[in-house]
């Protein structure tokens, strides 16, 4: 039994992976931490989200020796702010822990990426590169041996599902951005009092326009310009993204199927519909799922691709990358 | 045309007035205020509510001498915090104002009700005295001569709206209580961050079992006890209230739906369904209706009463009762 | 291994009880079966349920000969209309099937009840007498002995949770009835195409006023007439029931919470959250937890109880029953 | 007063429709109609729309005699099928009265448009070549002079608001195809029983991809070829489009905005926000408002339009076009 650890439990991801590592037959749930000045601390976990109760009533601690709980600790699940996964995960990596980073702070490698988008400097370049970026399906021989996994963010694990079959492929015309357009559930902006995530506040709109920081980490990843716009909407959980992109010249739809099917043929938590088939939010809220459709027309091509925000874009792709890098069945917790 | 101020336009119930002074022919909306160390105040209105964008895009001004602002205006409506009516109303009163007060503070008469149910000491209680209750379809007479109207509370004013023909016509059985289960939309718990209105936290819950205070507030006008029981739900605006009562020995259908018809014949804002019929909540949202069913069994009746909380249950009696005070046609600006 | 079939597979109920089957390590789902002249026959139920592709692909078959297919089955779950499940559950059993019956038509016995609430006549008197209502909690010996379990109603559920502590524990006033007013999510309507569940008909409202027949039900099995409200509700999935009763004199807010406490102490899927706590649906949508609260007040009591109608509701208490009737642990398949 | 018939009054256009037509003080609303066949004939529209109850109660009519009809109307708003539309147009035209049409059958002219896109041939094409695009921020010298007002389908207005200033301008790089993604409340759907917009099946999806009949409208009223999707969301009522194109060599972010604020600089419904703004859909639900928003960057503008499919997108947009005709004030029955 690995002995495992979740910092910023308090949140929605942070309640996921509670009950995922809960119910892994092979991780023992060992602490949950928030930070030390959080208000939660103390409280049980059960409080903060009610269905975890009678599941898991562990209290959330207060995170105060990083070291002394990494002493203690195999697998280390960070749901933590990013400046936070940046201070904190070296400190368990020092002590041997194998972490699973769910913010962006380990997720794209090279000098101007963390000032340019998250306004810091990055302190552990060299933490950066050896961290593995955790798309499941695509890196696994990497997950497989990292002791420190940046899993990716939800929109750009929606987002690159869909795309990298075609760009792998090269059946895209590298002149024209692909164009996405994604909407994501409230759960996304975090479990926090806001104006702009108070209920009657929330309706239907794009934000962080051209400057959104998952739009460099989606291009980083996939070696390619996109233009990412996102969207908050009415509803907790999920992410569809619309994907339109500009095919290469005489590329023909049964190319794009050939492509998307061969990636996915034999990864279970990525659903290639089929083509003309159309991802629906439904079909993968509340479970691991990343669901993609296709329709190609003249020299188009466009990708829905569905996920929930916390599951396969945050907690249950931790998930997998624990199952890969620790040689468990690769749905254990997840399905 | 009468110089009307609004008080705490920066809410909900504030932008709604807003909408119906800006539209009433006979009201010039002359101020739009909020508290001095609002963090709102400078910004027009429409910045907080973008759909008055065009229509009413006045500044949200900081109140800082109210008996200056009480000199320039006619008619003020205050949608602020109990302790702030309670503090400004008479201010404004002494400058000849005739207030609508959409507050609490002088719904209800007598010596323990503020201490009790509002936890202070009701300093004015000599304008508590003359304070009308706006329950505009009950009280027109005295409305009519008004200086000062507290108008009732959402989930008071589809409760009594429902009980009070009944009550009248001494068909309820006095000595069991009747039962108000009653959902309302988020907005009524007002325009602010907090955990228990963020979108994510939502979903259907009770609050405030047995310590509502608008359970007094019911109680003291019908001069009948009852249960109350509020809900949030995960909707925007309205209210639905169910009411369950028990009838006096031999009451029938027919006396029952004769009290409820009689009553509301001729009142257009609030429509009396039927007997057998049952409100539904989207035919009140966005309007100033109220609509009412209800069924008899045996010795019980239940009523359903649907509102927009924000409408009759705030702004649109408010508005009822300026156009009963000052003789405008009493739907103008309503519907 | 069990040889599972579910009939009337097609449905929100058919597809949780198909996902738990399939989960469940000692049952094995041999068959997934619709009315013969069903639309859906012959379409994989991932194709109606896209959630569950990947996991059950399995077809939905016509049901033509029942006997046949009782023949190759163990256990067979029932998630049909009531005069379906009224004539085809006979002949199951005649095959030494066990039935779980998530329909109405054998949860309460007597003559009347049928062609009262039902309206028609059963013509099964000999299994209705056998059969043995569900409530896994209050019926585990019984229902470890059946062949046939009727499994409750979704709202009955819901109301005789929170109820039967205190009427078992003779802590209520005889003379009133205790008024239930029950919200539910609109997946209690069932799977279909109608007026009244269209996305844009649907708001808020009570309906089945004095008539809907969970009332019967929960009276007949409470031993206690009740006033039950339901209402249909703008979200997919819950019921909160908000229950208020008059208690016996003398009866103190001590001798409830113990009442509730004890019945619940040890049933991992009731959670008696407590006094003055009240039940959010938020915390058990998707889960087959039950969650009540209550509070106090003189001779009052009020209750909240919040399940997941298409769980604890229906397809998880059906899986309750099966873990019961076969020895399995409580929770398999369920959390 | 310009007696005025509404024809397929029954759904969600229609009873907007009817409501604008009676706050009209210039016309007054003759006659409401459905198909002959209907089954809401006889019904009185308010038992369809529980809103209207108490300001328009009149009765759906079964349409059977056009012209008899024809002859007693000034102005006919057509919110019928377009097949239906296409038939009963010419004859109400006959009747020399003023049709608002609200379907797509005379929208776009020329030969193939009508058997490629919507499966008929027309059989007017002389009216079709008189028809008027009733786009009217757009149209408004044309729409004054019409007798046959084309109204915009809902996604085209929101879309071509947008984009026609910037295209008018030759702001846009020609080579690349606009993309517009848009997701719409479900009463675009219309008011009808079906799988698609029942409540348990509507989460969020793309539909109608390269094929929805919108595309071509949009692109033949532009001049310009674009990419469109739509989605089906989660709530009843508005559209958010959002639209990235590529600028042609040059074009800067102020040229673009003053594009945009020249467009709307003096059109009360169209809001142009300003660059850096982003269109909410909580801001023009229920209103005839379209917000337009916009951002630059590099070669690249994303703009997003929002409009309440209902208002904007049908019925309030056909007002404006009546207000424009006969010379009323714009936003009569509008703000």
């Amino acid at each position: 039994m690995l002995k495992t650890v979740i910092v910023g439990a308090s949140g929605y991801t942070g309640a996921e992976l509670t009950r995922m590592v809960h119910q892994h037959p092979s991780l023992e749930l060992v602490g949950l931490y928030v930070s030390a000045n959080s208000a939660d601390a103390g409280k049980p976990i059960s409080d903060l989200h009610g269905w975890l109760k009678g599941q898991v009533d562990a209290p959330l601690q207060p995170l105060k020796d990083v070291s002394e709980v990494g002493k203690k600790a195999d697998v280390v699940l960070l749901a933590t702010a990013h400046e936070v996964s940046h201070d904190i995960a070296p400190l368990f990596l020092e002590q041997q822990c194998t972490v699973m980073d769910l913010s962006g702070a380990f997720r794209v490698k090279g000098d101007n990426f963390y000032p340019d988008y998250y306004g810091f400097e990055h302190q552990h370049g060299e933490w950066l590169d050896k961290a593995v970026y955790g798309l499941a399906e695509w890196n696994e021989a990497e997950i497989a041996q990292a002791d420190l996994v940046a899993v990716p963010g939800c929109y750009p694990t929606a987002s690159q599902l869909a795309l990298k079959p075609l760009i792998e492929a090269g059946l895209l015309d590298g002149k024209q951005w692909p164009v996405i357009n994604a909407v994501s559930g409230v759960s996304g902006a975090g479990r926090k009092a806001s104006m702009a995530n108070s209920f009657c506040e929330v309706s239907l709109n794009a934000y962080g326009i051209f400057s959104h920081r998952h739009q460099p980490e989606i291009s980083a990843h996939l070696g390619q310009d996109v233009i990412f716009t996102p969207h908050l909407g009415n509803f907790k959980r999920g992410i569809l993204a619309t994907i339109t992109a500009k095919l290469a010249d005489g590329v023909t739809e049964a190319q794009v199927s050939e492509a998307l099917e061969n990636a996915y043929g034999d990864t279970p938590l990525v659903r290639a519909l089929g083509v003309n088939q159309s991802a629906k939010l439904q079909s993968v809220q509340q479970t691991g799922y990343c669901d993609i459709g296709w329709s190609v027309q003249g020299q188009h091509v466009i990708l829905t691709s569905a996920i929930d925000n916390l599951l396969k874009g945050a907690a249950s792709q931790a998930m997998q990358c624990i199952n890969i890098r620790f040689g468990f069945s690769p749905l254990t917790a997840i399905v």
